[in-house]
């Protein structure tokens, strides 16, 4: 038996830049990353399927901002279960799909995941990440007014208007994390921690869903360590990580040590809103385990996991 | 070890009549059925719940309709995926919690279902299923020429405006019954097939989501043959079915045979929108496995496993 791997996928793996987020578009770019994971499952490796949700939980929102007055917006937990749902669907069913035109008989299935952070997690005191529509600042002051929203100003000369800012605290534990076991165990592709979870926190004896966003490269990461995963896999856009991006001397990273990786992310070569994370995510896979974290693109993620290509970051 | 006993909660056992359906509310609500579950679990008994979708599908078609200048509406197996994910979080969540304050660790795990219908099923001819918003004549006429939705006039004197209608399609088999196996043999408390299972039909090697609504009790059946469980328990707001409803001689069911049943269901005792399938999803559970079904409400599910109330029909 080869190596389980951890797979996490953009949420632009599904809904791409530019796309207006119809069923058909997104069941066809899922079609296309499912034929990807079946050749992988083909390979011989175990797999367990993680994914965004931005622009789908964005969608959302925005349907849930223009139907307001008829019917009762949802908290952003909510939100989180119903895009897991959503996208657990339509990958399940063309993952099945995939393996069925290939063939094979293997088990798809998705879980509703609540990922646990600390409830005194200092993101909570300085919300940082946007969601949802764009509002003028008149709708934005009235938002923070009635409903407690802290809101932003957008990136001046980027984007215009306000955005509602929620935060976005570090995942500890997967709450769901003995029913992941028991999937794989049986041999199923199991798809989990959607969106990078739904974020929980401890209140006493219960846990309770917050209005937030967890990374879900960072979630990635500790769900590759919960179920013991022998490889972390980001799937992103680009086959490397690149140094000095867009000047002349760009570079890809290949194979690399984790001390080399921390040095190069030390001397800023990985954008805090983009490749920061997964590099940082792929990091505390490699350190926490001792084994391999992969960042590449999702049509080559059969050569990477084969030495072949991709940025490799090892102990 | 006890019986392994399928549970189909009603929708409105999440949403009630007349509820706007804030997150508060459904949560609460939610919270009392799982106050119920645990005590059930806590007797011994291992369990299985689905539940009904109609309010929460309902509320998403509204802002779907709200927002689709902005965003694509997404069809209605989408939305199927959506609100098991929606309902399956809550759930899992409360379930989790009051098995936490019972000072029992037992896991809780929601999961995408599809399940299977019959490409020929002669409802696909004539859709008899209303969902979403209500509509002007001429809205209900535009979305039939546009989108070639089937629409018919509300119900006159009771319901005003028209509606889409879709297929209710008979249940065939549960995609995934071999992860819930997997999941119930692991000790799990398992949520599946939410909202009657997001139908799909074969297309060659290939399963497609169809634009329909699976009658979440029928399902029950399936699910409950599929797992092989002693007892299929349908909860609704009455303990007992009853028949000459609202009559002088009205009189509760108690204990049946599956013939007794099915005499009383033939003199028309059980209405079509509301008892009636019930009754008859609880006759096929018996009549092919020889156990027993119940129907009763949620407050006396442990007396009526118990044999001390509710419409119990026997082999």
């Amino acid at each position: 038996m080869k190596e389980l791997v951890v797979i996490a996928l953009g949420g632009n793996a599904i809904k791409q830049a530019g796309e207006e987020g119809t069923a058909q578009q997104q069941f066809a770019n899922i079609d296309i990353a499912s034929k990807e994971i079946v050749k992988l499952s083909q390979a011989g490796y175990k797999l367990v399927v993680t994914h965004g949700n931005g622009p789908q939980a964005g969608n959302l929102l925005i349907q849930q901002e223009e139907g307001k007055k008829l019917v009762p917006a949802l908290p952003l937990n909510v939100v989180g279960g119903m895009t897991q749902g959503q996208i657990g669907y339509m990958f399940q069913n063309r993952l099945q799909n995939n393996f069925s035109l290939a063939g094979k008989s293997v088990p798809v299935v998705s879980l509703v995941t609540q990922v646990l952070v600390d409830k005194d997690d200092p993101d909570f005191q300085d919300p940082s990440k946007p969601v949802g529509p764009f509002y003028t600042e008149a709708e934005a002051t009235s938002l923070k007014n009635d409903k407690g929203y802290v809101v932003k100003e957008a990136k001046p000369g980027v984007e215009k208007g306000w955005r509602r800012v929620v935060p976005s605290p570090e995942p500890i534990d997967i709450v769901e994390k003995e029913a992941i076991k028991s999937l794989i165990g049986s041999g199923a592709v199991t798809i989990a921690c959607g969106g990078g979870g739904i974020p929980v926190k401890k209140d006493g004896k219960q846990i309770i869903g917050i209005e937030g966003v967890i990374d879900k490269d960072k979630t990635g990461n500790v769900l590759a360590q919960s179920v013991g995963a022998d490889v972390l896999m980001i799937l992103t856009d680009v086959e490397h990580a690149l140094i000095n991006y867009n000047k002349p001397n760009q570079e890809a990273v290949g194979a690399v040590s984790v001390e080399q990786m921390q040095k190069l992310y030390d001397e800023g070569h990985f954008l805090g809103g983009s490749m920061g994370p997964k590099v940082e995510a792929a990091m505390r896979f490699v350190r926490s385990t001792g084994k391999k974290s992969i960042i590449t693109s999702l049509d080559k993620a059969g050569d990477a996991l084969a030495g072949k290509t991709g940025t490799i970051i090892s102990a």
